[in-house]
């Protein structure tokens, strides 16, 4: 079985996290959601909508070797954490050089903080700015460069959710979550 | 401002009452998450993947005067709660009578039962025989029937959403929703 590693931080997007998580447990990937030990309630974290989602694991206690890959979701509060966090920084930088690394809407922002960004990646139309890097690829719903994939924003996270999928358990599998969830559009 | 109730039962499925509330809340709803009382931890509601949402009120301190619709998110477990839950019925008959009333993917199982299902509807195409209606249109993304909108499933929860934006708060509101979170395709 896959194992991916989604961490959520205060001011995430929460229409992507669960779109990601949703998709990728209908294709059978254990889906670990990590809090960061710094919410107010640990484990219940905020989203950027007023949304409170339920962490399973703390960051601190996750080693890379037990997952396939690690994904951010989107928001720019929970982004700006995600940049500013030592420890998810770390996995960053190890997820690029051991895995796979993921991230949509703002949170390319993170990786390129990491200095994981590849050479060609997507985002959100209104946060390339920031993001600040070269290989920007405005008509992707989803970029695969090598072990990195990236994603534009709310509307095309499922679509992110299936391209995991076909990455990590295959394109049947892939087919039949699409198929189940009406995502004809991905 | 408008105001929705979007009840939450034990087995709902995570991604359409996100995307409904994340779609509702970014075009100026106020959106109630409520909990039906009958879970273990109250206010914290587990979904049919297993993603937990803290949900905001108890269903048993709503009044239909607060509110302009009321709208159920799928999933069987779920809906089967709903379709069983005494307050949870009574209010569905209050909102189709004075207010507006929507269900997606299994959930129209619950109007149906709460006899407030319309003369045309939506569902998950695999839902439509247990639901055992006429005038299922397997077409439609979102069908408004009167005070009754239905919607069927995962990848229709965005544009559901969006369809109540337009209703409640108006074509400009949900242009500029639908142009942010980049969905084209509804």
């Amino acid at each position: 079985m896959a194992n991916v590693l989604l961490p959520l931080a205060k001011g995430f997007e929460e229409l992507e996290a669960v779109a990601l998580c949703d998709v990728m447990r209908r294709g059978g990937i254990d889906v670990r959601l990590a809090y960061l030990e710094d919410e107010v309630q640990k484990e219940l974290v905020l989203g950027a909508n007023g949304i409170t989602i339920k962490a399973d694991i703390s960051i601190h206690h996750v080693i890379t070797d037990d997952f396939d890959m690690m994904v951010l979701p989107g928001g720019w509060g929970g982004t700006y954490a995600l940049a500013e966090n030592a420890r998810v920084q770390e996995l960053l930088r190890e997820f690029k050089e051991k895995k796979v690394v993921g991230a949509m809407c703002a949170a390319p922002f993170a990786l390129k903080k990491a200095g994981v960004l590849g050479a060609k990646y997507t985002a959100y139309p209104g946060a390339v700015e920031e993001i600040d890097h070269p290989g920007y690829m405005a008509d992707q719903k989803v970029v695969e460069d090598g072990n990195v994939m990236t994603s534009q924003g709310p509307g095309t996270a499922v679509c992110f959710g299936l391209a995991i999928v076909r990455r990590l358990v295959g394109e049947e599998t892939m087919q039949q979550v699409k198929e189940g969830m009406l995502l004809s559009y991905c």
